[in-house]
C-alpha cells in the first residue's frame, strides 16, 4: 500500500513556500544521482524567481513574526537561534540570486533552455563540454550556484517546518468524491493523505477558511462519484 | 584522458535530424534511470517540435533519396529494405504526435511545464499520483506516448547513420584557437573530437563547402590563443 502526500497552499505566502522548497528539492536530487543537463532546471527556475521578485522582505517579516509568537510561548531555543540565523543571512544589500546573473556560462544556457530540444551538443558546446567533466567536480560547482539561494531556501524550509509541525491527519470520507471544511480560523494550508490504489487525487481549492476538496479518478481524468476515505490534514 | 565528440550541422536538415536525435535519447535515458517528471521534459519538446512543423515530407524525400543512391551503388540491402520499412510507417494519414494532443494527462502537464517551478505537488496533483505508480508502469506508459513518435525518430536514425558512416577523423592543428575548413563539395555535418583536458569546446560556424572552428576557453568563456590539436571528420 502506497500513500501519497498532497498539500494545497491556501495563501500566497505559502504557495511560494512551497514552489522554493520543490525547486530545492528538485536541485538536490542532482547530489544524490547525477541528473546532466536536467539539474539546470530548477537551478533556472529559482533564477526566474527571484528575478521576478526578491521574497526576502515578505520572508524576514515571517521569520520576526514566528520569533515573536516563539518567544511568547516559551517555544523551542534552538528553533528560535535558526530563524535568527537564516535572517541575518537574508540580510545582505545585493538581491538573492543576483551575482549568478553575470556568470558567463549559465546566462547562455539559460537563454537556450526554454526553448524545445535546445540543449543539443552544437547548441551549447559548453554544456557539453561541461557534461563531461567528472560528476564530483560538476557537483561541486552546483553547490557553489546553489549556495546563492540557501539562505532564502534554508528559511523557507524552517517557516514551512512550523507551519506543518501541528499536523494532526483524522480520517475523513468524501461522499460522492466531495468534501468541504469550514474552520474557525483562517487557514494557511490542506493537506491530504490518500492510497494510491484508489487511482484518484484531490484537487483542492479554498480561501481563508474555507475549503473543497474534489476527487479526481486518474484514468478518466473525470471527478470520481466514489466515495473517498483519506486523511486530512488541516494548518493556521 | 577523455574525448569527447561535437557535431555541428552544416544544413537545416541535419540540423533537425541532430535536434530529434537529441530528444529521442533523452527520452531513452527513462528506460535506464527514472527521470521522475524529468522524462517529460523531452516529450514535450518533441510534442511541440512536430506540432511547428511536419518532417514527414522532408525526411521521406531523403529516404527516397538515399535508397536511390544505394541501389545504383549496390549498396546494403538490409539498409535499403530497413529505409523502405521506416518509409511505410512514416505514411500515415495523421500527423506525427497529433493523437497525443487529445491525452488529456499530457495537455494538462504540458500548458504547465514551461513555468519556472510549475510541477508542484499542488500545481499538478495528477503528476504526483502518477510519480507515485511504480517505475515500470510509468515506462510502459512512456513508451506508448513515444511509440507514436518512433517512425519519425527510426528514420531519423538510419538517416544520421548514413550521414556519418563514412567519417573518418584526422588530426589538425588550429593556430591560435582558429581553423578553417574549404571542401570541394558541399558539407552536412563537421565532426570534431577534443581531449577534454584541454578545457576548451569548440564553436563552429559554415555554410556549404566552408566552415571555421573557433575554440574556447571554457573558464573564462573566451576565444583561445593556444594551438588546438583535435581530430576532424567531414561529411558530405
Amino acid at each position: 500500500m502506497t500513500t501519497l502526500g498532497y498539500e494545497q497552499p491556501l495563501n500566497e505566502k505559502v504557495r511560494s513556500y512551497l514552489r522554493l522548497e520543490y525547486l530545492k528539492e528538485q536541485m538536490d536530487s542532482h547530489f544524490v544521482h547525477d541528473q546532466k543537463h536536467r539539474c539546470f532546471y530548477p537551478l533556472f527556475a529559482l533564477c526566474e524567481l527571484t528575478e521576478r521578485g526578491d521574497y526576502r522582505i515578505d520572508i524576514i517579516k515571517d521569520i520576526d513574526k514566528n520569533v515573536q509568537q516563539l518567544t511568547d510561548k516559551s517555544g523551542s531555543s534552538s528553533l528560535i537561534e535558526a530563524l535568527l540565523t537564516v535572517k541575518e543571512k537574508l540580510q545582505t544589500p545585493e538581491r538573492t540570486g543576483s551575482k549568478l546573473k553575470h556568470d558567463r556560462f549559465l546566462s547562455a544556457l539559460k537563454q537556450r533552455f526554454n526553448m524545445p530540444g535546445a540543449c543539443c551538443n552544437f547548441d551549447l558546446p559548453q554544456l557539453h563540454y561541461w557534461l563531461g567533466l567528472p560528476w564530483e567536480q560538476r557537483v561541486a560547482q552546483y553547490r557553489q550556484w546553489q549556495r546563492h539561494f540557501l539562505p532564502l531556501l534554508d528559511s523557507v524550509t524552517l517557516l514551512l517546518n512550523i507551519i506543518r509541525t501541528p499536523s494532526i491527519y483524522s480520517p475523513q470520507e468524501a461522499k460522492a468524491g466531495f468534501y468541504q471544511g469550514i474552520h474557525d480560523k483562517s487557514l494557511s494550508l490542506i493537506r491530504v493523505n490518500l492510497e494510491s490504489q484508489l487511482a484518484c487525487y484531490p484537487t483542492i481549492s479554498g480561501h481563508k477558511n474555507r475549503f473543497a476538496i474534489h476527487f479526481v479518478d486518474f484514468n478518466s481524468q473525470k471527478h470520481t462519484d466514489n466515495t473517498i476515505n483519506f486523511q486530512l490534514a488541516i494548518c493556521e
